[in-house]
């Protein structure tokens, strides 16, 4: 018997960066998924494999790398936190053999951790036959992030889990807007790596030195995202293009824009949408289009020829889902 | 006998656009300048020569193009319209023979129209033996401003005719800093021209449009202006550096930016500027770069690496001035 769960991925529609100072985030699921797959072993290990490449044993504190070299052990580590987790509250001790098949690109601001976190905690509860709660799947897909340490706002588990489009905001319960306006976006990757920490610093530091200026742009920000709670309840996708095109000048006054990033949001303009921003820590990772229907393939091409990889999603509904495979 | 006069172009070192909506903008006299050499003629025709290859002669309301073709009219009538302002005040109905030499590019935001105006005005009336006092230049050079509608504000003929940094508020005196710290700068010409109405038109609709964001960004650079004279008065020229970075960004969020922009403030980054922004009108034009003395190369380099022209420029503590050549 398996249990599978599958999690979708996330992209911030605005707000990121400034929700660190209290200000509201709109984020929505996409459709790209990680797919958890949890069966027992008759021993007490962890075996975990990934599609990634990596595969390895945990056996209590030792782990044993199979695939992917010393690398693995990092990698595989928050599964193994996820899924002890999950034995913990249900008071099991098993073994268990776990695959990830993941179609979310790592670090670049994608939710792909928060994705594995919820979908590995919902496979291994649903093989103990126990349907958490969203908010108690939300609450142990935490325990990862303390390791991860990407996102310890707990955004992107809220939105893998509950799917939609979520307005969060720090310290608060998170929203689940209804939008019923079919949201197009083509994601470009500029293939760089980000490094969250260091941008979330970097944005401090400057809020520190310039307090006057940055209090005022981070609540621009804030207003920003309110009007586009109204633009996407009010169905004007054209005026939630608009804010994406100034979110992205504010963070750029924030300093975590790049010109990899830069080079996207233009050519993603250029080729048709209806606006364009980077999206998460920024310094690298991905910009978000958000396009017409019928150019969704045009803007593709554009990001192609700035030299990025063009990945089209749509807004999904459903949050997290699992099910028994006998 | 010969009048020669020689004006600084300018640069807007933090506020353009904003300074629209009432906020400050801080302008800075650069080591450009346009001459203009003026003599009297027998007959009361004016015939202008420019360096940029127009000729042709004025006679009343008659034009005669003798080089540059049908653009000839267009291009120097600015200068026909300085000259006459000044023979009006003056009462005096001469002929005149007008050579512009002019050292900064047009039509890029460094002021050359401005410039070209104050040059002419200053060297029409020391020809006459009359020295006008710094408001009588701006004001008569304000004339030709009609004509070429390029800054309403008059902010580049009072940075022409006063040198040095100028604090400029619409409707507003003029105010000159006292800045002790030279600054260096080296200004990349994408070469596109920038349509300086069109963008200002497009800032006003975006406000129109979400006028609860965009009033809280012109707020910001508001105070940015202000931090940035602070920035000046005390000598920290890198935080000056960091406030035009904060600024460009703010610029994105109104929309003038473009990829040639954002190209060119990423290589002046890259190539260790304190800071750098778009600087006029966006669209095309010029960034603008702070940098430390000994790195005007360094970042010349770099935005010729990125296809820009760069112009290694400093602050000029002198605004226009006349001088008679027997």
């Amino acid at each position: 018997m398996k249990a599978i769960a599958k999690a979708p991925g996330k992209a911030i529609l605005t707000g990121e960066h400034f929700v660190v100072y209290d200000q509201p985030a709109l984020v929505m699921a996409i459709d790209r998924f990680i797919s958890v797959t949890v069966a027992k072993r008759p021993d007490t290990s962890i075996r975990i494999s990934s599609t990634l490449g990596y595969t390895g044993t945990f056996e209590g504190e030792k782990f044993h790398s199979e695939q992917g070299g010393g690398a693995a052990q990092r990698i595989l580590t928050p599964v193994h936190i996820s899924a002890s987790a999950v034995l913990d509250a249900v008071n099991h001790r098993c073994g268990l053999n776990i695959n990830v098949d993941s179609e979310i690109p790592v670090e670049v601001g994608l939710g792909s951790s928060g994705a594995l976190a919820v979908a590995t905690v919902s496979a291994v509860g649903r093989l103990f036959d126990i349907a958490f709660s969203e908010p108690e799947v939300v609450n142990l897909s935490l325990e990862a992030e303390r390791y991860v340490h990407n996102n310890p706002s707990g955004v992107d588990q809220t939105v893998s889990t509950y799917g939609g489009v979520i307005q969060y905001r720090k310290n608060q319960s998170a929203i689940r807007l209804e939008v019923e306006s079919p949201l197009s976006l083509v994601i470009g990757n500029t293939g760089v790596r980000r490094e969250t920490g260091r941008l979330v610093d970097s944005v401090r530091a400057r809020r520190t030195r310039i307090p006057d200026v940055m209090d005022r742009v981070i609540r621009s920000a804030g207003v920003l995202t309110t009007k586009a709670v109204d633009a996407l309840k009010s169905g004007n996708v054209s005026l939630l293009g608009e804010l994406m095109d100034v979110n992205h000048g504010l963070l750029v006054a924030a300093g975590v824009s790049s010109i990899e990033l830069d080079r996207l949001v233009h050519a993603a303009r250029s080729g048709g949408a209806l606006g364009a921003k980077l999206t998460g820590a920024g310094g690298g990772g991905c910009v978000l289009a958000l396009v017409p229907d019928e150019r969704q393939d045009t803007v593709s091409r554009a990001i192609q020829d700035a030299d990025g990889v063009p990945i089209k999603v749509n807004k999904v509904e459903g949050g997290v889902h699992s099910w028994i495979n006998e």
